[in-house]
């Protein structure tokens, strides 16, 4: 079979009913490089009884945005909304604007364009920031997901500054903890006009918790917000697990370095199985090879399940495998399929 | 001082925050009535670690969607659609309807009618369902809170057929658990223009994990209804949570006991004291007295905190004590105060 015929659209990585209904010979436990999620997790702390009996606490919640608010360096002046994560963030702001023009700067995550059209929004996917003169939503993932790509403040602050009374710069910088001098944050205050999402799963290994943040300098537009999400916005135990992990900058630094061993082993790798790392983050490696599909149904049989595009076939994505143990199954299937 | 000048208005109960502003000096550790949340929590099982690190699973999503269904005993062909708490669906539900004339049946429950008016809906609070006949939308709450009235199947099945053809009553059952005959979940089948909205965290004693959902035979508004909360729209620990609780049908069946139980103590305590309970669930009480504002500084500055409604000042809401250390606190109180 050539081509990802008989594989259904992929909309997201991390799906491992789909991964075995399209390869149901695998070799299990599935090795799932799908995601750009970092395989070591924060460890979870001890949760109080409290954390899953009552309401989420409003003083609690206050405080974590206060946490995310250093965590991300953010200026003076910010605001911070916490969202049970940023998917849900990005499905929330587009109903906080009048419909209109929104582009979205791609190929990028998938989930930025639905959104926008969902709340009745007109929107263009475009190659690059220069081309988003007409729009009064402008939409950039820094460093982009899935190719790395990433954009300077200095044009950010440009193409802030080019847009209209109504307009807004939306910044999703999920990865940006892995980067973090990448980040806006701290230039939010000349620039009401811009609004950073931060995903709080993926550099912490905690997808499940479901957290994340929007930052902006723009208070109505922050009260907007928070009004969508309502008096719970996230559960106790993300509030809990949230304030310990982003509060934990030794933690974090330490593992800044521990991604950038793994991502710089999983290069050597992928280059000695021949396969071309063009870009990406610590968290996840973009390759473009003329055989990506036959590779990726290659090392899907030997339950290594890596993300595809099928509207870009000479592409894939790796994530970082976890254990020493999923580390020496990705060898071994390079090895054998290279 | 005589009326509740000095308080904050009151949204939800629970904020004990807001509690110790009022009354600084009070006795710790709150007794906390406020909330029609059960004090005897469902324990919360081990939890894997791939819960909190790994994206929440379709298919867990599509199994406790499913034990849902069979908890509360939803006819065949019954959508539920999974949220982050009863509060989330609340707010996104008025997305999915054309602005129109809503009318709420009150004074019940305060996040609906905002909800509705923040979506560009036209909303009016009428005392009963005869009211409602102009409207598109109708909400109820059955059993209603805070005083406990309730409506029968065949009245809701009326009220459901004289909607329009772009009509939704809206059930919310977020205290039907202990009284699982007034649902009409096993009627909805036959009346596709209802849905209802049923809360995980109150019965099971689990308000901070944020689980709730909605049902309904119209599968085009369900999916709508699905695409506004996204791919993940609970945790992986609620899934988890909610799939063990929900099951288990001996512990729902012992703690409907045990509420009923607790609940004649507390109406005994209260009628010793001379308040008058003129309504409730086995979650709560709702009592009326000439002095309730009097009733709720001094149990409040005995650390003891119950719902007040400064729109309606002769009425006060008893939630259920939990230990019992709380329920002597409740006893001395009551008789000192009396």
């Amino acid at each position: 079979m050539t081509g990802y015929a008989g594989i259904s659209p992929v909309f997201h990585g991390g799906d491992l009913g789909l991964a075995s209904r399209t390869f149901p010979q695998a070799c299990l436990p599935w090795v799932d490089l799908s995601t750009g999620i970092n395989p070591v997790s924060y460890p979870i702390p001890r949760l109080a009884p409290a954390v899953w009996a009552r309401l989420p606490d409003a003083d609690a919640l206050d405080a974590l945005e206060k946490t995310a608010a250093s965590a991300y360096r953010a200026a003076a002046g910010t605001q911070v909304v916490t969202g049970p994560g940023s998917q849900a963030l990005i499905q929330r702001i587009p109903w906080l604007l009048p419909p209109g023009r929104v582009a979205v700067v791609g190929p990028t995550y998938g989930g930025h364009a639905p959104a926008w059209t969902a709340a009745g929004h007109s929107v263009t996917v475009v190659s690059s920031l220069a081309q988003c003169r007409d729009a009064a939503v402008v939409v950039v993932t820094n460093p982009n997901n899935p190719d790395g790509r990433s954009l300077s403040a200095a044009t950010l602050a440009e193409a802030e500054a080019r847009l209209g009374p109504q307009g807004l710069l939306v910044i999703d910088e999920a990865f940006a903890d892995v980067m973090p001098d990448i980040s806006f944050a701290d230039r939010l205050a000349e620039h009401p006009h811009a609004l950073i999402l931060r995903s709080f799963g993926k550099f912490f290994g905690l997808a499940g918790v479901r957290l994340g943040f929007a930052l902006t300098a723009d208070a109505a537009l922050a009260a907007r917000l928070r009004d969508q999400l309502g008096a719970w916005p996230v559960s106790g135990a993300a509030i809990a697990i949230g304030q310990a992990a982003l509060a934990d900058a030794d933690w974090q630094a330490a593992m800044r370095l521990e991604l950038a061993a793994a991502c710089g082993r999983l290069d050597d790798w992928l280059a000695r199985a021949g396969l071309a790392v063009i870009g990406g983050t610590p968290l996840f490696r973009f390759v473009a090879d003329d055989a990506a599909e036959r590779w990726y149904r290659r090392l899907g049989k030997r339950g290594i399940i890596v993300r595809c595009f099928p509207e870009e076939p000479r592409h894939l994505r790796f994530g970082l495998p976890g254990p020493e143990p999923e580390w020496e199954r990705l060898a071994a299937a390079l090895d054998s399929c290279a």
